[in-house]
């Protein structure tokens, strides 16, 4: 018996990095206690980046492939397609129809949504751009979800979606939404090798399945102590990245490596090598699973259709109660 | 060979009255030359009436009883409820994508319906109530509608559709999106038996299956030439509402009739009686051919789900052009 109803979902960027990590291993652990709707939602990727859609479908499988990696299980939870489920976009109609307009405008990611993706002569603010959080209500009303896993940055819009299903409810008459609760994971950032924010785009990231050569490449360009010149000064490992990533993926011998470092008795090509190892080890399986996986089109496609099945037979049941709430 | 394909469609206001005649009259008509798709837009009536949908499957049935009882054939036309084929909603769902907001804010009957349904204290500016002309949009786009059979009222709203339509097709380098174009027909407008417009909510309407007795009283009430007190007063027939009526129903006797009112040798009340006699004959047909229909609801439930497979089929290979052309 689990406890409760998850979904969560990644708009479909491609490849993921180390960087995203934090929050699949919080995915992969919450399988065993919840009921978990994992979507790469596809619809959403089309709010912002409409005139760009010729990699989405291999975004898809990429990201796919990422998660299965790293363990998130098939057979536990449902891992599928947001268009796949049409009733995402069901729900998404008919919600639009109670969530006030003035809402939608006071979302604070709004503004922000167009300070970032908005350039000059591109008009972002297009109607499904403003509906991305009813879009997003109606993603994790629709398997009734009991608690979405969230960063803090985004409790707005769980708030938002909490708001939608009362107005709904209240309006109805009706219990069918089901307010969801947060998950507050307490996630540790994991920097950049040049110990800004990881992004594909800043180039400063580590692939999931990264090879041997690309680990290697990239921690021999991670940025260190910018003190230490020589080996035998004397390091600062709190703003070393290198250090950074061995109390991630070091714990058993980070002590002692930071000591060292402080004592000038390791030297950064020394330290990068051994973490370097160490992440080689890590990657290692992740690397493996994936090859796997990639080298089976057929199972990856099997495997994203029984879970959109699965979500599907849900999200129907949903609808249902939706519709008659409604008297529609 | 049909010479090209129609989509038009009505919000489920329930019964109909002899005011709604001359559209429906056009739409069979139309049946002949045309791939028809008429369809009952329940997911429309919610854009307003949210808060009240107590009768809206009644107000379906009653409509589509309506539609097939003056000719609407389904082995000719698909007949079909809008919510029963989830195509449209998911094209709403893509078109909201590409739609700029401030094409939906410019919207001329925007302000106007704020004007009409909102009242004080209530938030008719839902996300949905916006979207109501992307919304629109699907319902014509989702079948490659290449006419659109509307009165001049509607004309900014298929324009808007038109523009949306090429704008989908330019964002994607593609032609899947077909404008369609208006047939603007010449309806001859039949007053309310108090000669305003005719309309359930001033109870001057009567009824598409209006019974002998329900149309001897409405004539009996009739607005007659006010200045004729007595019979042998010379009557102005071109102010006269049984008139007007007489010239829609009794085309054969109207010149006969105005001759003798205007020279005072028919009263008011033999000339209603004429004109009841004529109406009950005219509607007789349409009341049996609903009274049929109506006591078999498996068959009018039977022919929904034909005409929403029919409409389904055409929708669905328009889905897939469509995600085709969006490359999801």
């Amino acid at each position: 018996m689990k406890k409760g109803i998850i979904f969560s979902g990644m708009r479909p960027t491609g490849k993921l990095h180390l960087g995203h990590l934090s929050v699949l291993e919080n995915w992969v652990k919450l399988q065993k206690e919840y009921e978990c709707f994992y979507g790469i939602v596809d619809w959403h990727a089309l709010t912002t980046g409409f005139e760009d859609t010729d990699n989405i479908k291999e975004n898809i499988k990429e990201m796919a492939l990422d998660w299965l990696s790293v363990g998130l299980d098939p057979e536990e939870s449902a891992i599928f397609v947001q268009s796949h489920v049409k009733e995402h976009g069901e729900l998404f109609l008919l919600l639009g129809m109670t969530t006030p307009l003035s809402w939608l405008e006071r979302v604070p990611t709004y503004k922000e949504q167009i300070h970032q993706f908005g350039q000059v002569g591109k008009d972002i603010s297009t109607y499904g751009f403003l509906g991305y959080p009813v879009l997003m209500a109606a993603d994790i009303l629709v398997y009734r979800a009991t608690s979405v896993p969230v960063g803090e940055d985004q409790l707005p819009h769980l708030e938002l979606t909490r708001e939608i299903a009362r107005r709904f409810n209240h309006m109805f008459q009706t219990e069918v939404m089901s307010e969801p609760q947060a998950i507050l994971a307490k996630v540790k950032l994991l920097p950049g090798i040049d110990n800004r924010k990881m992004s594909k785009s800043y180039g400063n990231d580590i692939a999931l399945n990264a090879s041997t050569e690309e680990i290697n490449d990239k921690v021999s360009q991670m940025v260190t102590d910018p003190a230490r010149i020589r080996k035998t000064d004397l390091g600062h490992p709190e703003v070393c990245t290198v250090h950074t990533y061995h109390t991630f993926y070091n714990e058993a011998e980070v002590k002692e490596i930071g000591a060292e470092c402080r004592t000038g008795k390791i030297g950064c090509v020394a330290c990068k090598k051994r973490l370097a190892q160490k992440l080689d080890l890590f990657i290692a399986p992740i690397r493996e699973k994936r090859a796997q996986l990639a080298a089976q089109p057929n199972i990856l496609d099997q495997i994203l259709e029984e879970g959109a099945n699965k979500a599907r037979e849900k999200a129907s049941h949903t609808l249902e109660a939706v519709r008659e709430a409604m008297k529609i």
